[in-house]
């Protein structure tokens, strides 16, 4: 894409009231645009992040045969008065609203009732078990406070998957196949080295449920971290934790993080609640088993903002980022534009994603906006590069650019 | 895909309280699943479909310059109160909610607002116009009723694009470059014989809007239609207009059709309302031009459903089937269950999208299943075309199926 014809501008600042880097960071770089604390829109750099994102935690559901769908916002009361979860006091993140009849309505903050309700109509014998679905929805949840940008959004993109089987060991297997499916998505987003399964609060149906916590300063969570024994535990059940894995709080180094993605056991209980059951091979009517599985979208692109941002600006890793590359075109001169057209052609030709920055403005603000919205390749084509038949590169992690031929520039970009 | 791991399941009925045809089939057939009047969740095979058209429509929007993002479904009082939109009197589709501290907030119905307050921070000058956005996004309106299915939702999926200009002449170029992209999208959907650009209400900034309406006993539109001199009027404006054209109403054919798409002209109206400028190349502060565009992606596929379905079930076009072919095999011999798994390889290694009825069930279940989802291509497998090493085929458009070789069954499917 031609910068000059990208309708988002760089901003020298972030709004005075935003506190948090990563939005401060994708403001400023024209990957968000905010509307209200919590509540962002992604423009089209932003949105292409988002997209790639889900590209890769689609990939890897539709690998253990997650069925992708898409629920609905709107929620009945009916449906979620099954379980005690229609209640303002059991669920503070309600926003709520009327049809015109005064008819009472929710917005959709999580989906396991509605699924539920839903696979009744489906899942009838053991025959139709398991079943597992997911969606990328956009939830809405009445936060009190919203400042951590879009690490804690009123209205967020989330993956949600959940799983329905006949039994517990059933539900166990598949459990620890999307463990194993979300330690690939957090590796393939580039944020697996720093990112743990942890021991969290189980709820009302099972002791413990497993977190994947990214370590981040700007995390809202406290960590106990044995990183050779790749062992996490969440501060709230640390105590419970410590007994059960026979291990000392020393041994534990305590750091700040954010929960990228969560699973869940409700075992048979959300069924029996709601009076939801199967035929098994007995012809017995039994309940089902439920397992949900998140992934915040948003929350992650956050995280990795936060977590890889230097003084200069956001850097994206190569999966997830807008682009591969950066072109810049410095001058005028007929003979440098042709080379940088005739670059931005090949590349494109080769399928690499390019932001060509063909626009009448000083170099500086060039290799400024460039770090700025974190690209992972900055390629610049000037008089000197012209009369060296060389280009300019410089990956957004190095300090300085080199002169580099065609060739080896393909060679960098793996064409 | 195979028929066999797909979690929803053909049903004899739809729920007694659905009245609309579109949704009673789509119910049947496991593409929607009803959570209220007017708001219907997409199950994998419904899913396929809105991406399908989906990607029609981003196709054109993009060849059109459209720049994709991703606005808010939350609301602020302030943006709709630059205008009269906030007031219920004004917009009575609003559906509002509350933060908790009882900040009044209200979910989308439209962008207009949002849009022009954003592209505030970055449409400074005459150089950064004109800019054209354009989303897929889930808006929500307080319908007093909704009977007719997913023609009208109450939760619903539009396309709404947006374009900013310096003078009513760049705006009216750009204007007629979309109703051009917009007659392609309906071409290619499949309804573009019946869809006319139609003169309607044009409200408060412009004499007439154009409306697309395809031609359809379910809409809720009423047509004056001159099919040989292409003209089409909305009973609303029928007066206005038969003077404007010159035309006597005994020359047009009424007939009942449904809005699948909107183009509107708001001037430099709702800019001198929202108070928003940029700086010509004079120098002079001047309001901008807005025009805005809709699909109803949802609604339009409604309409497909309920304009093609014959007696025994929905007729889907190629271009926006959830897939090309249905592959039943029948029977559960060794050399059949070969064949028909061996086909389903190589259709797929093709790039042609199957479902697999690999179920046990009888013939004719999988027969009315074919007809029920509407899926373009039915391939059978059975004892008899081993035999005879043949494949049996019927288009979903025809009566009767013939026995026909593989290669002529890959010139049929344009492989």
């Amino acid at each position: 894409m031609r910068y000059s014809k990208l309708f988002t501008k760089t901003l020298k600042d972030a709004p005075a009231d935003e506190v948090a880097k990563n939005a401060q960071l994708l403001i400023r770089a024209g990957f968000i645009y905010k509307v209200m604390a919590g509540v962002y829109a992604y423009t089209p750099l932003g949105l292409r992040v988002l997209e790639n994102i889900k590209t890769i935690v689609r990939e890897e559901m539709n690998k253990e045969d997650g069925q992708e769908l898409i629920m609905t916002n709107l929620q009945t009361k009916e449906t979620w008065s099954t379980t005690s979860r229609w209640d303002d006091e059991v669920v503070d993140v309600w926003f709520k609203t009327k049809l015109k009849d005064q008819t009472e309505l929710g917005l959709a903050w999580s989906h396991e009732e509605a699924i539920m309700e839903m696979m009744q109509q489906y899942v009838k014998s053991y025959k139709d078990l398991p079943v597992s679905v997911y969606q990328f929805q956009t939830k809405l949840r009445n936060e009190l406070r919203a400042k951590s940008g879009i690490m804690r959004g009123r209205e967020f993109v989330m993956k949600d998957m959940y799983s329905l089987h006949e039994s517990p060991e059933d539900l166990a297997k598949y459990y620890e196949s999307i463990k194993e499916a979300y330690t690939r998505i957090y590796e393939r987003i580039g944020i697996g080295k720093d990112t743990f399964v942890t021991f969290a609060s189980g709820g009302a149906f099972t002791k413990f449920s497993h977190e994947f916590q990214t370590v981040c300063d700007a995390g809202e969570d406290v960590l106990y971290l044995h990183r050779e024994k790749n062992i996490a535990v969440n501060e709230e059940v640390l105590e419970d934790a410590l007994k059960d894995l026979d291990i000392n709080v020393e041994e534990l180094e305590k750091v700040k993080s954010a929960e990228v993605g969560n699973i869940f056991n409700f075992g048979d209980g959300k069924s029996e609640e709601m009076g939801i059951t199967f035929t098994d091979t007995n012809g017995v009517q039994k309940p089902i088993y439920l397992a949900s599985y998140g992934v915040g979208i948003t929350r992650v692109m956050g995280v990795v903002v936060e977590k890889f941002a230097d003084e200069r600006g956001i850097v994206w890793p190569e999966s997830i980022a807008p682009v591969q590359v950066y072109l810049a075109c410095i001058g005028d001169a007929a003979k440098v534009v042709n080379k940088a057209d005739q670059l931005y052609s090949d590349l494109r030709f080769a399928g690499i994603e390019v932001l060509y920055d063909d626009r009448d403005v000083r170099p500086g603000q060039k290799f400024a906006d460039a770090d700025l919205m974190g690209i992972p390749h900055r390629v610049v084509i000037s008089q000197k590069t012209v009369e060296q038949e060389a280009v300019e590169y410089k990956a957004r992690t190095e300090e300085t650019a080199k002169l580099i031929t065609d060739e080896q520039l393909m060679q960098v970009l793996h064409v």
